[in-house]
C-alpha cells in the first residue's frame, strides 16, 4: 500500500513539475543561440527557461484582457507574435539604433537591451519610468557641478600637501563601482576586440560602463535605464521585483535606509514572517487575498485592487506620482519636482539645488500644494485598504510634522556651519571652496544626508522607533548639531575675533555654481 | 493519464484549502460588520478569516485540554461560546470603561481593543503581562525626569543662542514617532468628529496617541499594552510571535541590538536556514521535533516541552522571571528590578535610577542574589535541551564576566566624564545642567548606552564575535573612553588650573532630580 | 467525496515522511547513548535523526560514485560501515589521542569532536581545511605580538592615572566570548569534577575553552579547525552551509562585512527571493538547476557543475584556492601569503606584517603574480557560468583598481599619523607605544580596519553602491583621512614646532616587534 501511494505521490509532482515547465515554442534564431549558450552560460538560460517569457508568446499575452494583461503595447510586429520571447528576440531588437550591435554568427544582436526594446511588448511601462526620477539618476548626478564636487571629496584620491588636504577626481572604473553602480553608467563602444571562443576566434564589442544595470544607465541606443535593475535578467519576473531584496540593492545605507526601516517595521515583519504564503505573480495584485502587508512595489508600484476587484491603485513606473514629498538625498526635504530632470533647477542663490542653504523652495520647479494633496490622496488609497482613515491620518499628520522638524534642524545645523565659514575656521562656498572636503563640513553632511533623511525615512513608513531616534536617527542627528557647536566653540574660545564680530547666521551666497 | 492525475492534483489541492478554511459559525454582529468593512478594509477581513480567531469558537476551544489549551480563562460569557471571535465580539467588549465607545450603526463599539478585552479569553496571559516591565514601558519612561531629560535632548528642537546650544521640549507627534512608538503612547479621546464614509456622514471619536501599537500603551480602559505589538492584528497569530521578525521591530538599535546579534549568532543561522521546516503553530512547543533552534520566544516566552512532552519551561507573558540581569536601557547592567513600575525606584543619591553614576545598586529596589540564581535556572532549562551542562556553564560564565567588565568600563568612562563636569569643560549635574546636552557628554553616552549593551547582548545571546568586537563592541567602547580622555587632555593642555586641582573622580551628586 | 480526498491526501503526506524518515541501522554503542540522550537532550538528537548521517551507512555512501560521492576516504574502517553515523561512532573515535577522553558508562568518549576525527571519513576535506588559513586563525591571532596588542587595546580593562590611560590585559573569558569566539579558543583539560545528573553522581573532564565552534580551534587532539563552525552539529547539513548565514556569524561587522555587502547584492537580491525553489543538498550542484546566483559557498568551497555536468570548479575547503588578493583584516590589501601560518611572516621593518606600515609587500611570504592569476581564473570559471567575458573582465578591472586605490589611500592616512608621532601629540612606535591605544590613533585604524576593507567587499562582491559609498564605504574613508589632518592641524596651530621641523612622512622603523 506504502509504495502505491509513494508512486502515485511521486507521479503527481512529475505532472505538477510538466505543468509548471510547459513552454511556449522558440524561433529558430532563438534556438540556435540556445545551441551553444545553454552550455557557456547555463544560469542565465536557465533562469530564462524557467521564466514567463519562455512560457507564453507575445500572441497569448496580448490576448489577456482587463486587469490581468501583463503586454501595455497594442500591437506586437508579426514575426514575434508566434514564439517565446528569447535570447534572439530582445537581442536583436531595434538593431540599426544600438552603437553596440555586431555581427555574432551571422545575426546582427546588441549586448545591452534597453527599456527601448522592452517597449516593444511593455510600451507603457517604459514609456512611465522614463518620467521617473530614476531614469535620470545619472545625468542628475553628473550634470550637477554640486553634486560632481560632493562626489570628488567621497570618491577622489587624497593628496596632502603642507597640511592641506585635498581629494583629486577619481578613475572612471571608481566611479562605476561608486555613485553610478546604482545611478547608471553610460554604455559607450570603445572598439572592438577578438576574443578567443570555444568556437574560435570571434569578434565583440568593447563597451565602456559595463557591466552595469543601474536605474538611470544611458544605453547605446540612447534610452535610459536598465529595466533589469528590478527585473533580474534574464528572469525578469514581477514576483522578484515586488519583493523588497530588489530595492535592498540601492536603498540601504544611511543615505537612503527604506530597506532597514521596511525590515525593522510592522509591514517588514508581517512580510518576513509571512510571505511564504502570498502570491508574488499575481496580476492584478489583490490586498488581503495575495499578500497581507505591503512590499516596496505595493507602495510605488503596482497595481493594486480589493477582494471585490475594485483599483486601489494603478500600476506606474513612474514612483513619483505617489510620492508628494522628496525626503533624500538633499539638504532639506522638499515638494517633489516637477521634472524628472533636476539639473534643470535653480535655487534663488541660483545654485542646482531645490532648496537654498537656509531651506527656501526652489518653488517654481517642485509640485505645488495641490499636487501634493493629489499624489497623497493616491498613496492613502493603499493604505486605507487595511486601516482606517483616523489611522491614516494620524501616520501622515506625524510624517508631515516630522518633514517640517528635519528642515528646522538642519537650518539650526546650516547655520552653525555657516558662522563656521564666516568665521574662517573652514574655507566654504564664500571663498569658492568645497563644502564637502573638510572633517567639520562632513559632521554637517551626516546631519542631513544620514541623519534627517534616516528620521524621515522611520516617519514615512511608520519604521520603529529605533531607525526613529537611536539607529542612524534623532540621537545621532541631535548628536551631530552639538558636535558642530562644540568644535566651533573651542576655536571660539581659542582664536576670538578682534575686534568681535557678530555671528551671521545663514550666508548669503552659501555656494557658487562654477 | 497525466490530464487525470492533473485534475486529481487540483482536486487534492482543493481540498487541502477547503481544510484550512474551514470556519468557525460568526455572530449577526460580526456578519454586520464584514458586511462593509470586507470591501472597505479587505486586508484586515482577511487576515482575520486566515486567524485561528475565525476558524474555532471559545466553546470548542474551552475544549482543548492540557498543554494544547490557549484559553486560559476557566470560562467565558455565554454568548461568546457559540461563535467565531470577529470584529464584534472583540470591539463591543467592556464597553462602558472604554472612553472610545461610539455608537456605529447601532452598535456600542470601541476603536481600540486592550489587554483588559483580550483576557476575557487569556486571562493568564493579559495577568501576566501587566506584570511586566513592557506593560509599564511608557510610564517609565514619561514619568522619570531623567529619562524625560534625555528624551529632551534628543527629541528637541535645537536653538542656538549667543554660542550655547539648547534643545526645547519637542512636540506631541515627535515623541509619538519617536520613543512612544516602541514605549507606547496613551490613548485619549479628545472629541467626536464627523467623516464622509461611503454610508454617508458619520461620526467617529478623534483619539489623540493613535495609530500606535506600543508594548506599554495606555488604553482608553485604563489597561496597559497592546496585545497587537507582537500578535499582529488581526491575525493575532502565534506564528508571528514566534519568530524573530516581530521582536526586531523594537530590538534592533544600537541600544537594544537583540535582533541583529541574535540574525549573526548560531541560533539565529538555523533559524534563516532552516525555519520552513518547522511548526511554528505546535502548543506546547517541541524542542527537536517543532524546531531545531530558539527564536527569542522560545527563551523568553513560550511553554517549550522535550520530545517525552516533559515542560522545559512553562509559557509566560512576564518576560522577566526568565532574567536574571537587566542588560540594556541603563548606565550599568544590574540584577533586574522587583517592580515592573521602575519610577518608584531611587538610588542613594536620590535619582530615579536603578544604579548610582558610580555603578552602585540600589538594591533595596532589585531581585537578589537567590532570585537570580532562580531566574537564571529558569533559563538554563531551555539551554539544556540541547547543550550539555559544562557548554551551558561556560556560557554562562563568559556572560557574567561580561557583566561585571562592562561595569567597571562604565565606570572608567564616568570617572573621566565627572573629571570633565569637574574642570567646568562640560556643565553637568553638578551645575543642575543635563548630562545630555553637550557633545562630549554624548560620547560618554554612546559607551553605555550602545557598546556596552551591544557587547552584553553578545556575550548573553553568543552572538558571535562581531557584535563583541567589531560591530557596536569593545572597539567602539574602548575607543569611546580613548576619546573622553583625548577631549579632556587638549582642555588640561590649553586651560590648566590654576592653582592646579586634584581631579575628583566620581563627583558625589551627580544628578539632581528636579 | 471531500473526506475521501482528504483522507487520500494525508496519507500521501503521511507516506512522504516516511521515506523522508527512512533511517540506517544504529549501532548498539549509539542505541545506548540515545536511550538517555533522547530525553535529556532532544535537541541535538533529533537534528541528527533527520541529517543524511542518520540515513546513510558509511558502506553506502562509499558505494556512491562519481561527482556525487561525498566520503573522500578510500575505505574507512570496516566497524564503521554497516551503521549509521551516531553518536558513539564519532565521540569515541581516536580515543587515545584525545586528552578530553573518559569513561562514560563503559566507554571511552570526548566531548569534542575534531576535524581529525571527521577525517575518517571525509578525508580530503580535512586535509585541505588544514591548509586553509582559517585553520590558523587562532594561531596567526595569538601568536603575532602586534595583533596581540591591538587585542589587548580593545579587549583590555582600561586604567587611568594622571591623565593617561591604559589598558590592562583582558581576561581568558573576554579573550574566548571576543576575538576567540570566531577565531577559535584552545580546549584544554583543566581536571575532572563530579556532576549531579539524572543517572545520580557522575565524572566528567573540565574543558577550558568550552564552548567554543571557532574556526580555527585547537582541538584535544592537537588538530585544528571545528567542522561544526559551518556544518553546524548535529545535523552537519551540506545545505545550512551552503547558505549564506552560516557565513554571516563571523563575517558582518565593518571589519569583514561580507554578508551585508552580499545582501545588497544583485546575487544577494535573487538568493533571498528565490532561494526556496532551490536545491542546496544537491552534489555536485548544478549551476542554473539547483541554484541560479551564487551564495557564499557557490565561490569559495563548492563543486559547481553545468547542465552538461561538467566542472565549473572542484569542491575545496582551503578556500584561499581561488582568492588572489585579501582584501580584509590588515594595514593593506595584498596578495595571498603563501602558507596558512601567518606568523611566519616578517615585513622589511622586521614585524609580523604581510606589508610595511607604508604599503611595500613583504613578498617573499606572499603568492606571485603567476599564483594570483591562476587564483583568478578558477575563481572566474565559475563567473562565467552566468556572464560572458566582457562582464567577468569589467568587473574584475573596477575590483583591481580599487585594491590599488585602497591602499593609496591609506598610505595618505598613514602619512598623516606618522607626522602626529613625529610631531610627539600622539605615542607611536616610534616611542615603543602601542600604535592602537589612543583615540586618534583610532581614527587611523577605522580607516584601513572598517571603510577600506568595506569599499573593497563591495567591489571584490559587485554589492551595489551603498557599501562602495555611503555605508562605512568611501564617505566614511575619505572622512577619517579628513579627521586625521584637521586633528593635526589644530595642534600645529596651537603648538608650533621651535625650530621649524619638516614633516616626515613615513616612519623608516614604524613598529618594532618586542
Amino acid at each position: 500500500m506504502k509504495r502505491i501511494i509513494c508512486i502515485l505521490s511521486m507521479l503527481l509532482c512529475m505532472a505538477a513539475e510538466t505543468v509548471m515547465a510547459a513552454r511556449a515554442p522558440v524561433s529558430e534564431a532563438t534556438e540556435e543561440c540556445l545551441g551553444c549558450h545553454s552550455s557557456i552560460h547555463p544560469g542565465i538560460v536557465e533562469e530564462w527557461q524557467n521564466s514567463r517569457h519562455a512560457r507564453i508568446t507575445p500572441r497569448e499575452a496580448l490576448g489577456v484582457t482587463g486587469l490581468a494583461r501583463k503586454v501595455s503595447a497594442r500591437t506586437v510586429p508579426d514575426y514575434l507574435l508566434p514564439t517565446a520571447v528569447g535570447c534572439a528576440e530582445c537581442h536583436t531588437l531595434n538593431a540599426k539604433v544600438h552603437a553596440d550591435t555586431f555581427e555574432h554568427n551571422g545575426v546582427s544582436i546588441h549586448l545591452a537591451v534597453s527599456p527601448r526594446d522592452c517597449a516593444t511588448c511593455h510600451t507603457e511601462e517604459a514609456v512611465r519610468y522614463s518620467g521617473n526620477l530614476m531614469a535620470h539618476a545619472r545625468k542628475n548626478l553628473a550634470a550637477n557641478p554640486l553634486y560632481q564636487d560632493l562626489q570628488q571629496q567621497i570618491l577622489g584620491r587624497p593628496v596632502r600637501r603642507e597640511g592641506k588636504l585635498t581629494f583629486e577626481p577619481p578613475a572612471a572604473e571608481t566611479r562605476q563601482s561608486g555613485c553610478f553602480y546604482c545611478h547608471g553608467t553610460r554604455l559607450e563602444v570603445v572598439g572592438m576586440e577578438t576574443r578567443d571562443t570555444v568556437l574560435g576566434e570571434m569578434e565583440f564589442p568593447r563597451l565602456s560602463g559595463w557591466p552595469n544595470q543601474g536605474v538611470g544607465r544611458v544605453n547605446t541606443d540612447g534610452s535610459l535605464g536598465s529595466c533589469a535593475a528590478c527585473h533580474t535578467r534574464h528572469a525578469f519576473s514581477i514576483e522578484m521585483a515586488r519583493k523588497p531584496h530588489t530595492c535592498r540593492e540601492c536603498h540601504v545605507g544611511p543615505d537612503v535606509p527604506a530597506y532597514k526601516v521596511y525590515a525593522s517595521s510592522k509591514h517588514g515583519n508581517i512580510y518576513a514572517a509571512m510571505n511564504r504564503q502570498w502570491d508574488f505573480s499575481a496580476v492584478p495584485w489583490t490586498v488581503g487575498k495575495d499578500f497581507t502587508a505591503p512590499t516596496c512595489a505595493t507602495c510605488h508600484i503596482s497595481l493594486v485592487v480589493n477582494t471585490d476587484g475594485q483599483v486601489l491603485a494603478r500600476r506606474t513606473h513612474e514612483m513619483s506620482g505617489r510620492l508628494a514629498w522628496r525626503i533624500f538625498g538633499l539638504i532639506y526635504a522638499h515638494p517633489h519636482p516637477m521634472n524628472p530632470d533636476t539639473t534643470r533647477i535653480r535655487n534663488k542663490s541660483g545654485q542646482p539645488l531645490p532648496t537654498d542653504f537656509d531651506g527656501t523652495y526652489a518653488a517654481e520647479y517642485l509640485i505645488d500644494a495641490g499636487e501634493q494633496v493629489r499624489r497623497t490622496e493616491t498613496m492613502q488609497a493603499i493604505c486605507l485598504g487595511c486601516h482606517s482613515a483616523s489611522w491614516v491620518r494620524g501616520h501622515w499628520k506625524r510624517f508631515e510634522r516630522t518633514i517640517r522638524e528635519t528642515r528646522s534642524d538642519i537650518r539650526a545645523a546650516t547655520g552653525i556651519m555657516a558662522d563656521i565659514w564666516a568665521r574662517g575656521f573652514a574655507k566654504g562656498p564664500d571663498s569658492d571652496d568645497s563644502p564637502f572636503n573638510e572633517a567639520i563640513e562632513r559632521t554637517w553632511c551626516d546631519a542631513w544626508l544620514f541623519y534627517a533623511n534616516t528620521v524621515r525615512f522611520s516617519a514615512a513608513m511608520a519604521g520603529g522607533g529605533d531607525y526613529s531616534v537611536f539607529a542612524d536617527g534623532r540621537y545621532q542627528l541631535s548628536r551631530r548639531i552639538q558636535e558642530l557647536n562644540d568644535w566651533l566653540e573651542l576655536r571660539n574660545q581659542l582664536f576670538p575675533p578682534t575686534p568681535p564680530i557678530a555671528l551671521r547666521g545663514l550666508p548669503e551666497k552659501p555656494y557658487r555654481v562654477q
